[in-house]
């Protein structure tokens, strides 16, 4: 058996993004250049900050911050939680997410479009997963910290926090439609508008 | 040429949701009993009644209510407004939407990952796109009457209107999640809750 | 939580066609560049000119003429009928096709892989779907205008009129094969790629 | 390192068409009773009968025919041509075909969907591709017997031949709809019908 | 805005392997019958048993043994590592493979289609991507224990440890092609094989 | 009917791999430059050379070899022996592979997850499919040379030779991870590397 063909896998991965030559729209390294370095991420290594209003942090691996795993179809992230911190409701457009609890307690679930909640308690060691597109939350529910690892069956699967998305878009959302869609009235969504200034 | 297979389509086509054998989770027909009426829905021709708080009605014709979809990959909806009605902002887990105004002017907005409201308004004939799984929303911003057509490239596209899904839950996301996701005080959070009875 | 990915759905909206970048084989808009205006079409708001000899013209907002639907698996369009024109057969090679009636009556049908036809009259807002890849036709069957919204489950559905492809590509299919299809003469084939001069 | 799942691709090969369970729509025999045999197919060793008037025949291994290609995605044909048989026009609506000439000399082609013609001819051992869902034939040019094996990326491509989709099909396609089509008069229409009896 | 259709994702989560009904090859509950459970698994809390001749042990969350993935398109196993342990060069049939450290220190890698390898060592929290269907390995090249959850994007990725699939097979792959592939004789490809048992 | 929209496969079908244009990573042409030949090729017409250790030779028409293959999803390559040839295991991490035979008997055979062989002979004409990304063999059991034509579903499915991946891998698998793996000792490893030399 003589090998003739010489395709190889790196011509598939790209992985410099600031190259010229993009790839499913991102950009490809030329593959003599390609090193195992390439298909690794020290970026999860340490716990995020969570010294903030929800008490929670999460650091991505995607194929923005990763840039081998274009074309992988998988990323990763991990969620810290400081004691009784949240990962406020969110979907995520392009993938689902399992979870894999590094240590501590969470409480955690997920919608249905018939809107029902599906939700319970995971500790060190269990696995969760979020449906596709579906929104779903996380909270530690101890008084310890927390933290979990994530994966997604996507290099992108981006992320809509629902209230960030809808009171802190830019331009706003018509106040109308926030009041309308609550049943709150139009002082009320301004004052949450307050709260969430553009990013 | 002789066609020896006779291979059809109709294999694929099932369209019975009451039948035994059942194709990617919805149910057969045995391509005896097939009629062009499989391939036929009635249900998007009378407006839905708008007489309701948002002053909207959606109605849809998925493989739920239409099943001889059943594996060819689209849908549609028609949303009818009341005046100055809303379609709330929600989100639909695994298809693209794009809209075809049958009558009325709407404003129509859909916000990224980014956090970018993308909004402008549609007339009678104009078609706007909102990309997979981002929350999106219409008004009708006008004195009259408005409708669209609306096409899912997925037969069962899904819907999650953001304020239902959070506040009336069956069961609830606890207060505090919300609360925290919001930045509001639990008071509020148990009043909103009340106005989203559960379905 | 603190979100430290933007990733952005609009990187996955490329929507300048004569830009220098491509995705998918279409070409990427900076993401800065993007407005509301790279999603929303005007070119469906008019009814196409059918006074040609089928009586029928279709106009579409895909891909090509609707540069921000690249990448996201949709596009539209309209098609009008004189009273009596016709929409002659032809299949779309990379999509299924669902329509809505605007106005008017239509006798409309498919030919399966196994050589049934499904025909059925739809009339005003209702609904009808193309499995597929599948030859298909509407026509016109009153004496007023009718039109048809359209959608694909593919930014770029292609068309192939199958009269058209056979009898008027260029180069020429060979008249003996054409002859041999039909089972007619040569000089009948002839004569009928004489009224499909090569577009 | 100690393998504790059993994971098998076999339950994924589901190669009894008569059973009780389907899968995508075919059925799956128990994975206990799954051979080698379950893999092999004999359909294609002998040339089949080209005493017809297109002189041609189409000898299909597909997932009806031979069950174990079930969710593999492949499937195959062999084509045997009389001294100057056809092969007519048709579409795969599932598949793009690739063939490989076993013997003679063939005149192959394919049409575009801005209806351009891209045809050669082809030879013993050589390879030519029919891009998804395009309309193309394939002419024996020579005085001797000639033969392909075509390969597609479907278990199921399905075919259509269009001159007998649309003038053999069952129930007839409307003659005025053909009449349109063709631009040829009713009288031409019926004398082609009168070549297609139904199937 | 009223929701007409109730369509649930839990329609396509199919959470129960020994049910009548069955999605993509896996059996479905009914969705009255769902709870937060189904989506939930405590197999990978406790480290598999590394006392055996590779020094290593795999624990599978998939489709398999947690039937809630059905059709979610993820799973989860750790691997645990004895000190200088080895999970032996294996594929994934039908996934790419992403880890997480969750302790210690491995020496990991992958050939490429070029017969490149790329390897490199990782420590606690780091992460690492395996490409699809790629030879690939770990080893643990510390004094201490080591541990790593592994992500697919699949439900069910399958796995073939390269040598117990040459070597222990069963039937016996014929000594003579395993003589020649290895360029040893087979009085050496027998010693192997006996080393080997069947499963 | 009026034709609008010009819309053309050739668009998607990049066929220059020297151009600055990429598409799924190759490179496209300007479709007008785009002939007949660009769907052709005759590299699999004569048989490879066989006058190796082996006995056996892979010709492959990919994207690499035949550009014009892609974004298609196919492509073909032949597989010529020598008497008692082997063409030694291997796997192909992209695709599914199905064979026909040319000439000559073959015993062929592939391993499951589950550790099964499933292998029979083929003869002149007959079919065999190898399910995608799993080990497989084929080796001519006759005095006689044999010959299959290979086609795969997808433009560049890669390929694995078992033996050479592991044991000449540049830079080279660690010995230990292969004695391990082989449950041979090291001496016996350096043996067999030294039998592949690094391409």
């Amino acid at each position: 058996m003589v090998r003739q063909n010489s395709d190889d896998i790196i011509l598939h991965a790209c992985v410099d993004r600031h190259a010229a030559l993009r790839l499913n729209g991102f950009p490809c390294k030329r593959h003599d250049n390609v090193t195992a370095n390439d298909f690794f991420s020290g970026l999860l290594a340490k716990p995020g900050n969570t010294g903030n209003a929800a008490g929670s942090a999460v650091t991505a691996a995607n194929v923005e911050s990763f840039p081998g795993l274009n074309t992988l179809g998988v990323s990763m992230a991990r969620i810290d939680f400081a004691p009784w911190g949240v990962n406020r409701p969110h979907t995520h457009p392009r993938a689902t997410e399992i979870i894999f609890v590094l240590h501590g307690s969470l409480h955690v679930g997920f919608i249905t479009t018939a809107n029902r909640l599906y939700a319970r308690t995971v500790r060190k060691g269990e696995v969760f997963v979020f449906p596709g597109g579906l929104v779903h939350f996380q909270k530690n529910n101890g008084r310890a910290p927390a933290a979990v690892v994530s994966a997604f069956n996507s290099q992108l699967p981006g992320t809509q926090a629902v209230a960030q998305t809808l009171f802190g878009a830019s331009p706003a959302v018509p106040t109308d439609v926030l009041a309308r869609a609550f049943q709150i009235d139009a002082g009320l969504v301004e004052a949450i508008k307050s709260k969430f200034p553009p990013m």
